[in-house]
């Protein structure tokens, strides 16, 4: 691993991502022994329909939790894409919701354009697990974390009674990918 | 408001310390309209049993969204004051569970030593809406962000079914100190 690599996962309000960012973290610190900072900034630009939720993943102490060189952004909207992928590092990974996000930014990404709402609401069943979704697509291209190592955070973090749910949306996400 | 005020809710893990920071970071800058960042740390440190979520609330940019000189401390566990308290400002505040938080720190601070766990437990009702019933303490201690903000705030975070269990929780964290 890169001794500082950055993810940013980018949509709208309501879309789960402040605990999408918050069980990556949880994940690579908690699983996997590595340092991570998760962040949540609600600016001026925070009240528009774009969100983000940041997390920062380091072998070493992480002193500046803010993200400035994307290593890997997901975007579930067009314009949280359109906002938010201009700090993508070149080369860097671009997960985009492929129903969503029509134009893509131009650049050298390694761009996955996947259809993460539409499997969350058409194979798991519900739109609202997109983050968990994500999430396992997101797994599946980091070497930082084991799939396995994400479903014991997500399973610590979401509602009992959904448990079910939340892994079969996450190994969906993770076979987009794989 | 000073130009930055930074607040960091400490205790163990469990203790519903992250969702205690999204909600007063979206209270401010959702329905305050002033800008707030929240961080989430987790660091070798974040492995033993004490644990620190912060916000830092600002009328300027944020550019350096880590917690450096506390405004306010609230600390749940005794573990938690005592790690977390060092980097308390003089003259700061210091909430701390009355049961959990049996040794204070010494300095100058405006100490609020409230029984939140057990206002939860017996008043509220459930253990786990200390966090809530802290929010409630802290609402009535900060001047940028009125009760009712921090209450639509909760509402929009927590489970449904539980919206009555949480606004008597934040109502009683209030009355413990207003």
């Amino acid at each position: 691993m890169a001794q500082r690599y950055e993810v940013r996962l980018s949509g709208s309000g309501g879309q789960g991502l402040v605990l999408g960012g918050v069980i990556l973290a949880e994940a690579v610190a908690l699983f996997e022994g590595i340092n991570a900072v998760q962040t949540q900034s609600y600016g001026p630009e925070a009240r528009g329909g774009a969100s983000k939720s940041e997390v920062i993943i380091s072998d070493e102490s992480i002193d500046y939790p803010k993200a400035t060189k994307i290593d890997l952004l997901l975007s579930l909207t067009q314009e949280a894409c359109d906002k938010y992928s201009v700090d993508l590092k070149e080369g860097g990974i671009l997960i985009a919701d492929k129903r969503m996000v029509t134009k893509l930014p131009e650049g050298n990404y390694k761009v996955y354009h996947l259809p993460i709402i539409d499997t969350a609401k058409e194979k798991a069943g519900k739109v609202f697990v997109a983050n968990i979704v994500a999430l396992g697509a997101i797994a599946g291209l980091l070497d930082s974390v084991s799939i396995e190592n994400v479903e014991k955070a997500v399973l610590q973090r979401v509602p009992k009674g959904t448990e079910n749910l939340n892994r079969r949306a996450l190994a969906l996400g993770y076979e987009l990918v794989t």
